[in-house]
């Protein structure tokens, strides 16, 4: 991790780059998969899974039998922290959902914005060394609120062929109709296409690697909803001289160690603070189990020096970071200017890990700069917004001849004409 | 356009299926016109509008005094219906700007999401034989109302190099503040990576032919966002014996008047329906100047009889149509049953046409049965919902143990510890 002192623009450019890992063939290799998946189905799932997991599946549908158990493998302990983040979780998103709006714009046409669920959502949750559990949380529970009719969960099985309880349990507890022992680029090919097994959905949610996201992006201009486009994960700390390096050091490091391609900046007033930060770094990440990890992500990491508040902040928004975290005496202040972001922490007593299980926010948010234009997840996504209109005879009649006029204007007579055989029959009737 | 009758499923997926005109290398050209726009700025805009629409340009941007003449060549009457359009396209957009939401999920954690405006978006208005000023007025209004601080506007000019007095009137009274001409895969290229003349936005709305749709497509993988994927325009109409042959003839045609691959669809629950429409739309056709285009959408349209009401919504449903016209005895109960739509028309009395122009709701919809996932254009697509988290050290307190059980469950260790090394430092302080 660098120090970066008073950066010019074409410096701070420079530092602020994300760091890519190209897969070569990526594409390629997840179009086949695809295909596979759309003419072979359940068979093609079976055949890759053993291709890339290694792993033989038996049974792509978890058992309900298998559900019910999982109960009985997860302490006391795991369960309360479970069920404490799973209601934070519900009743942040539960005042998000959206509510039904109807305005009379002329009188005697009156419109209206009806939110309706998506009807049937996929959600994918990776696999890996520990179970993600607070990713099924994150996802299911907004789908559960939202009433989507059919919730489908993929996620890829351990190497005997079972799903940890702990996924089990946050599925249980989360509302999940159907789960899948599936995982990688053909299980989103499953959810988006359907087999024999596994039902096609309208919308796919969920975190992934690099086979995972291109298989989304694919299925994405074939038709398929997804969440958002994906990246590696990223924190950017705002600091003066009032925060504490211990922690932000600890925060830095609570997303180095998530990956190699993680990016994690410190913005900073403080030459005492970019110091101290440093120390603390090293001395923290020695005892870590992921280590390397976060020794790989690090490297891309830097400390940038600014003169004042206004320079972070513009450097922030610029930046537009997945996860921002400010740590100043004006901490309200500076939000108020944020307008680039993912997920905000503020003060001394929000590390980025609250946010990651129970604060109550969702952690899926939008990388690489994403936040400019796209929204953390929230209950928008499981809703269409289906829009209604009804007007009366008095109310064609109020606007029927401004619309008559428009469609002359474009030339497309048959618009006018739908108006124009109405107010006619209209007065023909009186 | 035939009557189907009674169809059994299989027939049914038959007339429905939407029709697909592909233009060969489409992709590949597309990428090619992005490459140059992106290696050679501006010179490139102006060699592809010589090369692809024949016209030269000379400026791209266009004068404010341009924009400002443009009321002098515009009718009164033109006026006085763009004015009562954008009022009601104000008022129901207006109505549905997000609000902040802040929750307390634990006692000391404070959850906030608050809409914050795109910064910089980019419309893009098609160009054709008649100005396209309703769809001026549907992307530049909601716009406006959002605060996006910069709005930029690309349409292609005339033959001439000018823009149509009514496009830029529209954007005038609209607040658009950067007007461009340039049309074309290379505007939507110019807008999402930026030339010396035209700002590079965050995210790109409007509709477009082939070519500008896939350019949406390819640059929406390369991090710009756009509104939504686009096809041929469709509607479908619910009628049963209480409709009007006529009027949902006049409604067929003005949604078949768009273009040969747009798609129409009637479908009821009575033959005497279904034979007077046939015969009504072979009556009016005669009379439209875009007869060639009409009659050849009504060869992939169809009427399609069925039992009864349940089967209408049941198809309908399925369909998920950009638009839907409801005209039966129990319009309002059927209307409760949709759940997969773009924009729903209901009675005797609400042509599509009034939602194409003035009704108030926006006529940018999912097409090509994204109604399944997509919502039509409408304010939440103008902002990012940013989520904004505080704990007090009593918050922190409360759910802190909770998260570090989780973190261990998912060995992250690192997450854990952004959290132990305060509640530790807080229990030094006392």
């Amino acid at each position: 991790m660098k120090i970066v002192e008073y950066p010019n623009q074409k410096e701070l450019q420079k530092v602020l780059e994300r760091p890519a890992f190209e897969v070569t063939n990526l594409e390629k290799t997840v179009q086949n998969i695809i295909k596979r998946v759309k003419t072979k189905g359940d068979q093609a799932l079976k055949e890759l899974s053993l291709q890339f997991d290694k792993v033989e599946i038996k049974n792509l549908k978890v058992s309900s039998e298998a559900i019910n158990d999982s109960k009985q493998f997860i302490s006391n302990e795991l369960k309360k922290a479970m069920q404490l983040a799973a209601e934070n979780i519900a009743k942040f998103h539960k005042a998000q959902i959206p509510k039904e709006i109807t305005i009379e714009t002329t009188k005697g046409v009156t419109c209206r914005q009806k939110p309706v669920p998506i009807q049937k959502a996929g959600l994918y949750i990776p696999g890996g060394s520990a179970p993600l559990i607070s990713t099924a949380l994150m996802l299911a529970i907004p789908t559960r609120l939202a009433g989507c009719k059919e919730i489908v969960l993929c996620t890829p099985p351990n190497k005997d062929g079972s799903i940890n309880p702990a996924i089990l349990y946050a599925a249980e507890i989360s509302g999940v109709t159907k789960l899948f022992a599936c995982g990688g680029a053909q299980a989103i090919a499953a959810m988006a296409f359907g087999t024999e097994s596994i039902p096609k959905v309208d919308k796919i949610f969920g975190p992934g690697n690099q086979y995972v996201t291109m298989a989304k992006q694919i299925i994405a201009s074939q038709g398929i909803a997804i969440d958002m486009p994906a990246g590696p994960s990223e924190v950017m700390i705002l600091a003066d001289e009032t925060a504490n390096p211990e922690y932000i050091a600890a925060d830095l490091l609570s997303q180095a160690e998530h990956g190699p391609d993680s990016q994690v900046i410190l913005v900073t007033n403080s030459n005492v603070i970019a110091n101290e930060t440093l120390s603390s770094v090293d001395k923290q990440l020695k005892t870590l189990p992921r280590k390397e990890i976060a020794v790989q992500s690090l490297k891309s990491g830097a400390i940038i020096i600014v003169k004042n508040e206004s320079e972070m902040i513009t450097i922030s928004n610029e930046y537009a970071p997945e996860h921002l975290i400010i740590a100043t005496q004006n901490t309200e202040k500076m939000a108020q200017q944020v307008t680039q972001a993912g997920s905000v922490f503020l003060g001394n007593y929000t590390p980025e890990s609250l946010g990651d299980y129970a604060s109550g926010t969702n952690h899926t948010l939008p990388t690489n700069g994403y936040a400019r234009s796209y929204s953390g997840l929230n209950m928008d996504a499981f809703f269409k917004k289906i829009t209604f209109q009804k007007a009366t005879k008095k109310g064609l009649e109020l606007i029927g001849p401004f619309v008559e006029q428009i469609a002359d204007t474009e030339q497309l007579q048959a618009h006018k004409n739908a108006v124009s055989i109405r107010l006619k029959t209209m007065k023909d009737e009186d």
